[in-house]
């Protein structure tokens, strides 16, 4: 990379898949990769102190460009400090552009040329985002990596539309570019296509041409099947440059994190772990436990015997216990445990890729949540 | 105290006031006097892992015989560990009987000289809580003190009314001693007579004879005025044996708490610090806070500048952001900054006493709360 305050190392590269193992350089810290970014959109991961977030591993965050700007604005987090500031974490911050909420949160979008106009699902006060203006408000942020506005459609969709989107995003892209002005921020581009290999190859390639300092696949996670998502890291990810982090937005469940591992990703977002944890899911190595269920009523056993997490501090009994009286700490200790074991599954990734050895890891760990799923 | 498992230590006596400075020594340890109880009425403090609680200085918490009993059921609790176990906090545990919960919460209890029958609040089930039923279940559930169940009426009450109820309770309470049969748990008597002086004065000196390793003063705090509060603490305490713990149940705002360390009470409970916390109340040395006040939406300073709380990590707006937000982080934050107030309130009162001046303390915070009020 150009800028010196941004770099990624290439540190191993697995024997057998397109698995790498690296480290992406801030300027507020290092993440290993692959690595999961835990979401705070609000400036906040739901239920977690900032001493808590850190102790599970994370190492990066994802705040979010549309939430912040319409609550509480990015005028006043930038008074209180950034995001680093306002929100007490010192480490990297990722922020998304707020393209995938235009299209999942925001009410009766309209994209134009310039950007797009929306009214705020809070308040339905008419607002305006544009390339321009997402860089803006990153800027004012302060976040490590800033992400270019993009046009993101549901699927499935036609493919002149989606043919539509991705030039779109391809010249926001170089809009926001030219508008991004800070030199402590990487800005990443987004690869978009839908479910079109050609047209997600040609996007990646004309993003490549304008030349980031690192690339995401976006428009995934939003109603395909895993099998077309692999499908389309498949054709994708070769075209992007090997020494440049690829992150795959808003993905996903761990099978999807080892199989996006397997095809060369190296950083994750996903908002399942504290969701999930919320609703009394647990993920484990065997398989995804429901705390509400009965079965655990007496069941002394912590979700993981050998995870070091402050909610494997007690037994699955009191965790049921916790969601069943509608105690707060179930959904915390929940979040907590998902959360850590996403940093778990990840740092494995890592060392199994130093190894040599991913394709091991992730045959191994398939066969643990399949064996152990409840029914 | 006869039993050697527990002791209660006059360590020193204000100069001016009747505060006293102890230590209540318990099988799960010490705890310094005056000293204030979270409340963890369903095996948890709301919102706080139970390394966060102790970060807040807290010693000895509260569980509720009620709660327990009707979920997850006292024998699961013993199953899992007794309450200790179960909620993971291995330090000294008292439990309410249920008797102001049958009060307060239960659907259509009845009492009768055997005990109370009730309909469950969660789903109407009828059930029975006698004084030997409540300490079976405390004595299930483990804890180092348990409390008699006794009689509690609104106020205001008729006098005949409260004589009933104070002399039922005392009946109670001989029963309990009877039915007890842990000698690693302590049994604490509770007096009541509404605002009575001389049924109160009368109940103390009854439970007195029957001689208690601890007594709590009940049925305040249910509606009667500060100044009726402090009167009849005025006419109990004096009845209640030096050498014994004093226990104010369900009591209160910090003011509350210093007026009753100088009328002699060691120990308190109260939802206040979490409940208003939840609602985005702080209390601090300058009055309480109403995080959701549009003034405090750029204010960069911490709640109170000296506080080692989390929520002391981040400033006034951003707290406020999470309550606008809808952030579970909100609530907690803002339980953690008020047990923890509470927590150095107390600490400071002891010192206080420790020095002979503890009229000068309560009267420079009283001081500051009254300067520093929100209008």
């Amino acid at each position: 990379m150009s800028d010196s305050k941004f770099s990624y190392s290439l540190l191993a590269t697995d024997a057998q898949t397109a698995a790498r193992r690296g480290r992406f350089q801030t300027p507020h810290g290092d993440v290993d990769t692959p690595g999961f970014m835990p979401v705070g959109t609000q400036a906040t991961v739901k239920g977690l102190t900032i001493k808590q977030l850190r102790a599970t591993g994370a190492q990066m965050v994802l705040g979010n460009t549309y939430h912040l700007a319409l609550r509480p604005g990015a005028d006043v987090v930038a008074e209180l400090g950034g995001l680093h500031g306002f929100m007490g974490w010192d480490g990297p911050i990722l922020t998304d552009s707020g393209g995938f909420q235009l299209f999942s949160l925001a009410k009766m979008t309209r994209v134009s040329e310039q950007g797009a106009v929306f009214r705020s699902h809070i308040d339905g006060h008419a607002m305006e985002l544009s390339p321009e203006r997402a860089i803006e408000i990153q800027e004012l942020l302060g976040s490590d990596v800033a992400m270019v506005l993009d046009h993101v459609l549901g699927l499935p969709a036609e493919r002149a539309a989606i043919a539509d989107a991705c030039d779109r995003t391809v010249r926001w892209a170089e809009r926001s570019l030219a508008a991004a002005r800070r030199t402590d921020q990487a800005l990443f581009g987004i690869v978009q296509g839908g479910l079109e290999a050609d047209l997600r190859v040609r996007c990646a390639e004309q993003l490549v041409e304008l030349g980031f300092p690192g690339y995401a696949v976006g428009g995934l996670s939003v109603g395909e099947s895993h099998a077309e998502m692999c499908r389309m890291l498949d054709v994708t990810v070769p075209v992007l440059p090997a020494d440049r982090p690829r992150y795959l937005m808003g993905v996903g469940r761990p099978i999807d994190l080892l199989e996006s591992v397997a095809r060369g990703i190296d950083l994750f977002d996903c908002v399942m772990p504290t969701r999930n944890g919320r609703n009394a899911l647990a993920f484990t190595d065997e398989g995804t436990l429901r705390l509400r269920n009965a079965r655990h009523e007496r069941d002394p056993r912590p979700l993981e015997a050998d995870c070091p997490c402050a909610a494997c501090r007690h037994s699955r009994g009191y965790l049921r216990h916790l969601f069943m009286a509608g105690e707060m700490l179930g959904p915390i200790l929940l979040s907590i445990h998902n959360l850590t074991y996403y940093q778990r599954l990840m740092h494995g990734a890592r060392e199994a890729i130093g190894r040599g050895e991913f394709a091991a890891y992730r045959a191994k760990k398939l066969a643990g949540w399949t064996r152990g799923q409840e029914p």
